[in-house]
């Protein structure tokens, strides 16, 4: 029941959004934990070989979140707070603390297409067109594909 | 040394964004204690003669608020996270409880003009036009501008 595909990830050609849509052999309960678990998400957010330490996690309406990550010899960090965190619907806030003044207003749809499969549905808003179109040259596709691998396989080998 | 200069209320062209400037005759800080003291901020905000009770307010970075209002005989709630609050910029999500899928991102600046004056600017970026105009016709100004005037006001007899 596993899935290969890649990852959807669009600007919107009117609104400073980008937009990521992948299907899953996954129940929408199950992306959401994945989500919402800290110890699980640790294990498959970024791109293969980065190394995550939930510093603060939340995952509840008015709660809030932050990780940092290393990757080769690179280190970040993002934060943010939880909007919104129901079944179906989480509504974040995310900046990167290099660029501390950047933020991003994200939702994430679980929506159950029935028989063990699941649409991720995402969005990122921000205040520019230019910080939406330095964020999707940064390299983003690779860490949200490499990400979404692992979240599947850990759900078809039983971690999730 | 007060004013009774209205709010500039403006949708950007290109962008879901509605952006509000006043100059108050306030320090900065006065305006940050006005948007981060509950009590302070339940006795100006909201369009007069409403009646504002604060349900949940923890003004810091990753913390919550909500808030009920009762105006004539409607009962309203907002509420949202705070995803930074510091001294010269609070950052933080909006949602109006009766469209609850609804969700700004709302930034405020204060910006020092010294001599005692201040400018608050803020923006509120919502993921549609249709939302942002349809907030815009909801009457806001009355709001806005009476509000400022009560904030201005307790600044000027030392409430603030």
């Amino acid at each position: 029941m596993s899935t290969t595909a890649e990852a959807a990830i669009e600007a919107d050609p009117k609104l400073p959004i980008i937009r990521i849509t992948r299907e899953f052999a996954a129940t929408p309960g199950q992306l959401f934990r994945a989500h919402t678990d800290p110890a699980l998400f640790a294990r498959w957010a970024g791109p293969d070989g980065s190394d995550i330490h939930i510093e603060d996690w939340d995952a509840r309406t008015g709660g809030s979140w932050r990780y940092t990550g290393q990757l080769g010899g690179t280190q970040y960090a993002f934060r943010g707070c939880f909007h919104e965190v129901r079944p179906d619907r989480i509504v974040q806030t995310f900046t990167y603390e290099a660029e501390p003044d950047g933020v991003a207003l994200e939702t994430l749809w679980f929506e159950d297409l029935c028989g063990g499969r699941t649409q991720l549905r995402s969005q990122s808003l921000v205040d520019s067109f230019e910080g939406r179109d330095a964020w999707l040259a940064s390299g983003m596709e690779t860490g949200v594909n490499d990400g979404y691998a692992k979240l599947q396989r850990m759900v078809d080998d039983g971690t999730v």
